[in-house]
C-alpha cells in the first residue's frame, strides 16, 4: 500500500485507548500552552487586524475566537486561533523539524471540536493523531524541505489539520487520504515571512485550510489518493530530498509528539541555549552590564541563519536577534513578552550590550547547545556551556513550569482565579470536552 | 528599486486610459468566457459540493455566487467563483505559460468588485493590471516551475489576484507589495491533482487567497516587501530557475493579456492542435471509424505529459487522454461537454477507437501543431498537419466564435434572451459594472 493510504489507515484506526499516557499527557500539555499562548495575544494587533477581518466576512457562529467569545465559522475560527498562538513565537516546537504543531492542529481540532460536541477524549485523539502526522511528514522532508524556504509549520501543519479534523469527521482511510491531498495541494509558506504579522498568520491559514480539507472531503470532493508519495505530489515537488519510510514506521515505540518542546522564551527556539547561558551567568555573577567589555557566543549555524539580525528595530525583529536575546537576559536577568517590546528593543542600554555580543557558529555544536563567556573589562572571564537547553527534549519544562508560564502569560488577561480553573480543566480533560475550556477562556472587557 | 516594489510601483501607477483598446477589449472577451464556462459547470458536482460547504460555513451576504444568485463573503465568492470557470477545463489559457488566468484573477476582482460597486473601466483595470502581473510573475518561472509539478495557476494566481485586489481596494505601492507578500506565502498548487475536483478547486482557492491577502494589506497587516526575489522568496523557494527581468521590463509594447487564447475545446489546451487535425479530417474525408486501421499523432512532449491517459474511465479523466480527444473527434465531429461525460468515455465505439491511436513525441514541433495520420483498413491514409491550433495566439478564435461558445454553454442554463443581454452588456462594460451583469446570470429554477 502506498503512503497516503497507508498513513490515512494507521491515522484511522488509531483509538483513544491505543495511546500511551505519556502522549494523552503531553497532548493536555500542548493544550494548556497553547491556550496560554494563544491568550496572551488575544489583544496583539496581528490577532486584532485578523479577528476584525473575520467578522467583517461573516459567518455562522460554529466556533468560538479564543480570548474574545466571537462565535465565527470553524474555518475562521481555525484561522484566528491558529495564528494567535503563534503571534508571540512562544507556542511548542518539534525540535526535530523545527514545526510548532500546536498552532496549526490544536488551531484546527478545536474549532472542530466545539462544533461537533465531542469528548475530551475525542478531542486529545484528534490532535494526538493529527500532530504525529504532521511531524513524520515533517520529518521526512526535513532538512533540505526547511533549507530551501519553506516555513514547514504551515506546510506539514495543513496536513496534520487535516488529518485532525478527519478524526474528528469520523473519515476514515481513502476519505481521510483524500483529505490529505485537498490539504497537500493547499501546503504553503514562505520563511521570508519570519519577523513580520504574515508568519503567524501562516499556522493559522494551514488550520484553517486543513479543517475546509476535511469537510470537503466528507462532502464527497475528489482528490488524489497519492498526495504524499506521487512523482508530482506534496514530497517530490516541495523538497530537494525526502525519506517517507519515517511516515508509516511503527509509531507505537517513539511517538514524535513526545520531543516536542515547551518553550521558555518567546523567541525562536534556536536562541534558548544562548538565553539559558545568559540568564545563568547573570544570577550566578550578576555582571554590571557596563563593565561587561564583551559576549562570545559558540552557537549551532541555525542560530545565525535564522536569528541573525544584528540591529533590530521592532519587538518582532527582537525575537529573530540572538543578540538581543542575550543582551536582554544579560541586562533584565528574566527573557518574557516585555523583553521584546518595540521599547525594550530600543532601550539604550540593551542597544549598547548588543553590540558587544559576537556569535560564532559551529557546527560541532547541537541546536539545544551553546557557551558564552563574557570578557569583563577587568580582564575576569566567565563562560558557561548548556549541553541542553530548557524545553530541549533532554531537559523538558516540567508540569510545574508549564503551569508557571501559562499563569504568567494569563493572569494578565483573565482572573487569578480563572486562570487556576482553566488549568484545572485542561488537565481533567479525559472527563470534560473544549466547550468549558472556551467558555472559560473568554477576556471580559 | 526592487522587483516586488518595483512591480506594485507600475500596477499601482496603471490608468484605465493607460490601457490600449486590444488590452481593454481581451479583458472583456476573457469576461465573456469567463461567465460562459462558469454558467456552464454552476450545476456541476464541484460547484455544488463547494458552494453547500461556503453555504454552511456562513458569510455576510457581500458578492453573488454566479448563476447560483447566493450572496456570500467576497472571499467565499471569489473562492466558489473562481473554481466554477475551471471546472470544465474549458477556460482561457495563457499559452506560453499554461496559466488560466480569468479564473483567479476574474474571480477574485469580480467579488471586490460587486461589494465596493465600483464601475466597469475600474473592473476592466483591475483585471488587466492582475493578469498582466500573474503571467510576467509566471513567465518569470516558466518552465521550470511547472516542470517541478506546480499548478502554475493557482501559484502565480493568487499574486495577480491579490494585485486586482488591491487595485479595487485602492492600495498602492508598499500596500500593494504587501499583499503581494501575504498572496505569496499563500501560494500553492500540485499538478498531481490534475484530473480530480481538488485541481478546479485551486484557481477559487488562489482568488480567495488573493481576495484577503488584499483586504489584510489594507488593514495594516505587515509583510515582506520583497515576496519575489528575495533568497527565500516566491521565485527562490518554488522554482529551480527564475529570470525576474520580465516582471518588471516595460509592459507597453507588449501585453501579455494579448497572448491569452479561447479554448474551443473543453480539454488541455495541449490537446487542441490534435483535436482541430482529426477534425478537420472528419469533414473532409468522414472516414467510417470501423474502417480506420490506426490513427498515428505526433505531438509536442508535453502533450504525452500531461494528457496521455490511454485508458480514462470518467469523462474527467477523458480531459486528459489525448487518445480520447481524438478519439471523440473522428466519432462525433465534434467536442464539447457532451464528449466528456463518464458515458462518452466508455461508449464502445470510443474504446474501440482510442485503441487504435498510437501517439509520438516530437520536440521538432510547437505546442500549437500537431500532424493526423489515419492509416484505412483499405490501404488508405489520410494525414493533416496543423501548424497553429484554433484558439492559439496566432490563430485566435474570433469574437464571434466566442459569442458561439458562450451561447452553446450559457443557453441550456439560462434562456436565449438571457445570453443575449448577458452578451451585450459584457460588450458594453465600460459603461456598466459587475452587478447587471452577475444579477442577470441568475439561473432560476
Amino acid at each position: 500500500m502506498e503512503v497516503t493510504r497507508k498513513l490515512a489507515e494507521t491515522c484511522s484506526n488509531m483509538q483513544y485507548s491505543d495511546l500511551p499516557r505519556p502522549v494523552t499527557h503531553q497532548v493536555k500539555r500542548c493544550i494548556i500552552d497553547w491556550l496560554g499562548v494563544g491568550l496572551a495575544a488575544a489583544g496583539h494587533e496581528t490577532t486584532e487586524i485578523l479577528r476584525s477581518h473575520v467578522l467583517q466576512m461573516g459567518g455562522a457562529p460554529q466556533a468560538t475566537i479564543v480570548g474574545s467569545g466571537d462565535r465565527v465559522s470553524v474555518e475562521q475560527a481555525a484561522l484566528v486561533n491558529g495564528t494567535m498562538s503563534h503571534v508571540h513565537d512562544y507556542d511548542d516546537t518539534h525540535l526535530t523539524t523545527v514545526i510548532h504543531p500546536s498552532s496549526p492542529i490544536i488551531g484546527a481540532a478545536t474549532a472542530l471540536a466545539e462544533w461537533r460536541s465531542i469528548s475530551g477524549r475525542q478531542w486529545i485523539l484528534a490532535i494526538a493523531v493529527g500532530m504525529e502526522a504532521a511531524l513524520r511528514i515533517g520529518l521526512s522532508v526535513y532538512p533540505s524541505h526547511y533549507d530551501r524556504g519553506w516555513h514547514i509549520t504551515g506546510t506539514a501543519g495543513v496536513l496534520g489539520a487535516a488529518v485532525a479534523g478527519c478524526k474528528i469527521e469520523g473519515l476514515k482511510d481513502d476519505r481521510m487520504a483524500t483529505a490529505m491531498g485537498i490539504a497537500a495541494t493547499q501546503s504553503s509558506g514562505l520563511r521570508e515571512f519570519f519577523g513580520t504579522m504574515t508568519k503567524p498568520y501562516l499556522p493559522g491559514h494551514a488550520a484553517s485550510n486543513g479543517v475546509r480539507a476535511a469537510l470537503l472531503a466528507g462532502a464527497g470532493f475528489s482528490s488524489s489518493l497519492r498526495a504524499l508519495e506521487a512523482p508530482r505530489g506534496w514530497a517530490s515537488v516541495l523538497s530537494p530530498c525526502h525519506d517517507l519510510e519515517v511516515i508509516t514506521r511503527d509509531w507505537s515505540p517513539s511517538y514524535e509528539i513526545l520531543n516536542v518542546g515547551i518553550k521558555p522564551y518567546p523567541s525562536g527556539v534556536v536562541t534558548h541555549p544562548g538565553i539559558d547561558g545568559a540568564l545563568d551567568l547573570k544570577k550566578k555573577f550578576n555582571p554590571d552590564p557596563k563593565r561587561i567589555e564583551s559576549v562570545e557566543l559558540q552557537v549551532h549555524p541555525l542560530v545565525l541563519e535564522l536569528t541573525g539580525k544584528t540591529e533590530p528595530r521592532t519587538g518582532l525583529e527582537g525575537k529573530f536577534s540572538i543578540y538581543h536575546c542575550v543582551a536582554s537576559a544579560l541586562t533584565y536577568g528574566k527573557v518574557g513578552l516585555d523583553e521584546f517590546t518595540d521599547e525594550t528593543v530600543l532601550d539604550p542600554q540593551v542597544m549598547v550590550l548588543r553590540n558587544k555580543i559576537r556569535a560564532e557558529s559551529s557546527s560541532e555544536l547541537m541546536p539545544e547547545e551553546a557557551q558564552v563567556t563574557i570578557h569583563m573589562s577587568d580582564g575576569t572571564d566567565h563562560c558557561l556551556h548548556i549541553a541542553h537547553a530548557r524545553g530541549s527534549v533532554q531537559n523538558p519544562i516540567t508540569d510545574e513550569d508549564l503551569e508557571a508560564k501559562f499563569r504568567m502569560l494569563v493572569t494578565p488577561v483573565l482572573s487569578e482565579e480563572r486562570a487556576e480553573s482553566l488549568l484545572r480543566q485542561c488537565w481533567d480533560l479525559e472527563n470534560s470536552g473544549p466547550e468549558p475550556v472556551l467558555r472559560e477562556s473568554i477576556i471580559s472587557n
